[in-house]
């Protein structure tokens, strides 16, 4: 299979493109247009057509997409036809938080382990899953035969030492929830998560409609 | 003050510029270039200058923006000058977390009030603010003289009655971290949050790396 490279703002909407896809789905609804598939994911239809003509010719001109055959690509592409191990450093109220966030399982992120540097909260259980030590994290990446993404929640100032144990567990891809750029060797992969940008954005909106309301 | 609209995506990487450009002020920088200021967000030198062009005038070709204005300017246009007020629904694990995320309140998102439908949660203390019941989210906003933003961190089933909710009490911003798409008058912005994006798009990089791998 010769698969090109998507830009990475594609890469970025297909994940919603998806979820849009399988709420179709679980409604019966077997056949979507552009439009309506767009409208869904708070996209345009020329920016969806666009994107999906980088997976392969999809869509039936006046017709529209098969909405279990763009499912199947679309998970294909992103590489979601097999489940993720995934673990979690730090088990403060975030990481608690992440390790009951349905959304995960449901899409195929398996959480194998979770860990802290606490020994108040090492031993202690969490959503069926034991607390560990952040000390045991190779061991037991190893025992899982390898593990597919690590998620850091701790504060800002542990957050290098644990992508640096992450990375030398031999994980590559790291979700970084700690407000602070990490630094990793160019074979490993990660997303920043920053809550406050999405506030701030609200925040240029809210503004740009008040300036309007002093006008009219 | 006259200002065009901003692209989208331009609003959506100056949350980053501008934490990029906290943090040199904080090591004492005060005159950054573009090529550094980009590699520092995640961007590309092209990209951050056209960005930074819809805001005006800025910076000294062959020296550089000055770190203190652009922290200025950025924060001008996103509406960050002065305190925006929350609220979040829902005390869940999600909530918990929310209210003591730090970005918040170091980026001026002051949450004012904390909400919940459960007997056996309300009245409880979350972080110094006592947890409502969701029936006085309407009064509670009046009391503030109105909130800025509204948090969903409910389950996908309440969410849109919640949003309901927040829009009769005149909020104008809402951040969704429900599983769902919500309906919202034009007036109303709404941003999703979708952990489970970050995942998969860490997945895509992930399924790039080991084809690669195969074929090497």
């Amino acid at each position: 299979m010769k698969k090109a490279k998507l830009p990475q703002t594609t890469v970025a909407r297909l994940p919603v493109y998806l979820r849009s896809l399988v709420y179709l789905a679980g409604r019966g609804v077997q056949i979507v247009s552009s439009e309506e598939l767009a409208q869904l994911a708070g996209s345009n239809a020329a920016q969806l057509r666009k994107d999906l003509s980088y997976l392969g010719e999809f869509g039936t001109r006046g017709v529209g997409y098969d909405v279990d055959q763009l499912i199947n690509e679309i998970s294909k592409w992103l590489g979601l036809l097999r489940d993720r191990s995934v673990v979690i450093a730090g088990m403060g109220r975030l990481g608690g938080a992440l390790v009951g966030y349905p959304g995960f399982s449901q899409k195929g992120f398996r959480i194998v382990a979770v860990f802290d540097h606490d020994p108040a909260k090492v031993g202690r259980g969490v959503d069926g899953l034991i607390v560990r030590d952040m000390s045991e994290l190779g061991s037991i990446v190893s025992q899982n035969g390898g593990v597919d993404i690590g998620i850091i929640a701790t504060p800002a100032s542990a957050a290098q030492a644990v992508a640096d144990q992450l990375v030398r567990s031999g994980i590559r891809g790291i979700l970084n929830f700690a407000p602070i750029t990490i630094e990793v060797p160019d074979e490993v992969f990660v997303r920043q998560v920053d809550l406050s940008v999405e506030l701030q954005i609200l925040s240029y909106h809210l503004q740009k409609a008040e300036r309007v309301g002093v006008l009219v």
